[in-house]
């Protein structure tokens, strides 16, 4: 297949695009590299050193002899987008192509308002392209399990049927998104589904856990392979930063009682995952939610695994949630499409927990201390018009 | 009260700001005057001849003694709408002021982009700026009954309580929209009720259905003073473009099999269903959606009705629709929260279709024949980079 990955220099598409080349599929990569300006903005890193696209996509030709296409450029700059669906004829897209750090989103009213714009102008520009040049290309796109908030019955995958007064349909299962960021992934999945209705496209809408792990066996095969790994309180995600925080003697920051329970997946898994999307499209006119995620966890119970097994010691601070969020709650997510295409899941294990503290002690004096903390609340907002951020009341 | 309009120039913005005013409250409007820029581009023109917003707001001020205070300028401009906020201190925001016509966001690319930048962008503004300002202003959005689309279910008003595996809770009803238009207005929703979760704002949602009509007490004071009326096929609505079809002696084009069925309000009514918002305002972190119409009707009814009390002779024509939707379907939505606040309304009678049809005859040497015609399709899509615009497969 001709697979075009978008965000291909980022922390899961990246490895994606490997994971495609190295099984034999014509493979391009589309990013506009803004994943590295945000370090540069928020003075983060990735713990992991990783080389430039270029170079990147040089060594996996010498290593595997497998060529990747790169295309820098903006979703939200139409023409290229075109262009580059025209030239690289795809059958599918995967689109990793958005900011996807709630945090971010929160930042002030010019990153909500970036956020929801890049996302969710480039991911119509991309309806539009793939209506104009070729319906038949299977869009995959990332989602989030955020998208469903945490009801209080079991979340379904994308839809729910729902007996009301008597009758009885089936509809889009309704979200309940936790930040500005969140809200633009329920903004994308409506305005997909609604081009898979009129236009008859094909969209598989993987509302994706959170992500856990750095290496896969392509990654692997050369240090100017490996992916970014985040850490901060920014970008850093639960199960990473708190080996990191395990790694450098900071306490692991749980927010409240931690409570919190999220799906969580293996970063081998996404991959298998978008590979079973593309092998096994969605039928013309559908748009198609698959829940990506392996298992469930509560942020306490990973702290505790984290403690547990961590070689170097490990202490667990409860700061106050900077998020609005249910510290308890009924989490009870269904994920059983993938595993009936065939999903074999890495499940979390020891070992698994305890090589993300060693890779984390491995690159320690990469980390920089002052980035790990929470520095983004969401009852305040900041603007460029008042002078200081103002506090608002809960 | 002190109330601003935003988009208090157009169709129903205006004459709501007129009503409030006669009702002893301080109101000002705000506008960037885009949809006068609409007329142009699309070469159609309002059937009633309006003035400047500036004539308007001076002949009021002579014919009532009371003051409307003008605000021309942008939502998108932040600076611009955070000071107008600041300096007016409203304790209700009426906001009228998003791109409205979903033919408009369907004709290509570059307006679907630009209705949902604005819409979504205009709104996030908003809400910052009084998150940042004074979260206890009420924000009363106009959205849309077209959020919910037609599902096989009763529509409740805004929330559903869902019984799923032995659990129960209220969530967000589901939407189903019908174009890029509607869709903002759904990310619009999602978005304001996310800021009253963690700003703690007070909103109310007036999900409204299709209004007719064009005479209110205030804008019949002075000719001076009325509000625009639509009847192209890019933003005339259906009833008020049945009724100058049938005066120009066009046939009523009905889509289809006319059984789309929708709901109707007189706009003496959406005046009062804004009244009763504001004067019974959402309590502090409250979201409240009001389904905001007073009947329903199919299409083929209207076109029906039309004919038969029209003082001109009438013919009705079917027209393949230019929309992806059901042209025949289950519809029944609740809207008993504004009856339950006081809404006494207008019911449709002979006497109101008949007097759409004279108004119309009034006015009918400014009708352009040529932008009576719907022009755009759903089902095809147009680009800037394509030549010409391109037919995709349902």
């Amino acid at each position: 297949m001709r697979i075009l990955v978008l965000g291909g220099d980022g922390y899961l598409g990246w490895p994606t695009a490997l994971h495609f080349s190295q099984g034999g599929h014509d493979v391009g990569v589309v990013d506009n590299l803004v994943r590295r300006h945000y370090d540069e903005e928020m003075g983060s890193n990735s713990l992991v050193p990783i080389r430039q696209l270029h170079r990147r996509v040089a060594t996996w030709k010498e290593v595997s002899g497998h060529t990747i296409t790169p295309f820098i450029g903006d979703l939200d700059d139409y023409p290229f987008l075109y262009e580059t669906i025209r030239s690289f004829e795809p059958d599918s897209v995967v689109h990793f192509a958005e900011q996807r750090s709630a945090p971010y989103s929160m930042i002030d009213r010019a990153h909500a308002v970036y956020t929801q714009v890049n996302n969710v102008v480039g991911t119509l520009n991309l309806l539009y392209a793939i209506a104009e040049l070729n319906p038949a290309i299977h869009i995959v796109k990332l989602g989030t399990m955020g998208e469903y908030g945490t009801p209080n019955i079991d979340i379904e995958e994308g839809y729910i049927e729902i007996t009301h007064k008597g009758r009885t349909d089936v509809l889009p299962y309704p979200k309940q998104p936790g930040s500005f960021y969140h809200l633009s992934k329920v903004h994308d999945s409506h305005n997909i589904q609604f081009a898979c209705r009129i236009w008859g496209l094909r969209s598989t809408d993987l509302n994706q856990g959170v992500v856990y792990g750095q290496q896969t066996p392509e990654t692997n095969l050369h240090p100017d392979l490996e992916t970014r790994f985040d850490y901060d309180g920014v970008f850093g995600t639960v199960l990473n930063r708190f080996a990191v925080q395990a790694a450098v003697g900071y306490p692991l920051t749980v927010y409240g009682k931690g409570g919190q329970t999220r799906g969580m997946i293996d970063i081998r898994d996404t991959l298998a995952c978008v590979e079973l999307a593309c092998l096994n499209p969605a039928a013309k006119g559908e748009f198609r939610v698959f829940n990506q995620f392996t298992e469930t966890f509560s942020v306490i119970q990973m702290a505790e695994w984290v403690k547990r097994v961590s070689p170097v010691p490990v202490t667990i601070e409860s700061i106050p949630d900077p998020r609005v969020e249910k510290e308890e709650h009924y989490y009870n997510a269904i994920a059983t499409h993938l595993p009936d295409l065939g999903l074999q899941p890495h499940l979390l294990a020891d070992e698994h927990v305890a090589s993300l503290v060693e890779l984390a002690i491995k690159h320690k004096n990469r980390v920089n201390p002052e980035a790990i903390r929470p520095t983004v609340n969401w009852r305040t907002t900041k603007s460029e018009v008042s002078v200081s951020g103002g506090a608002v009341g809960e």
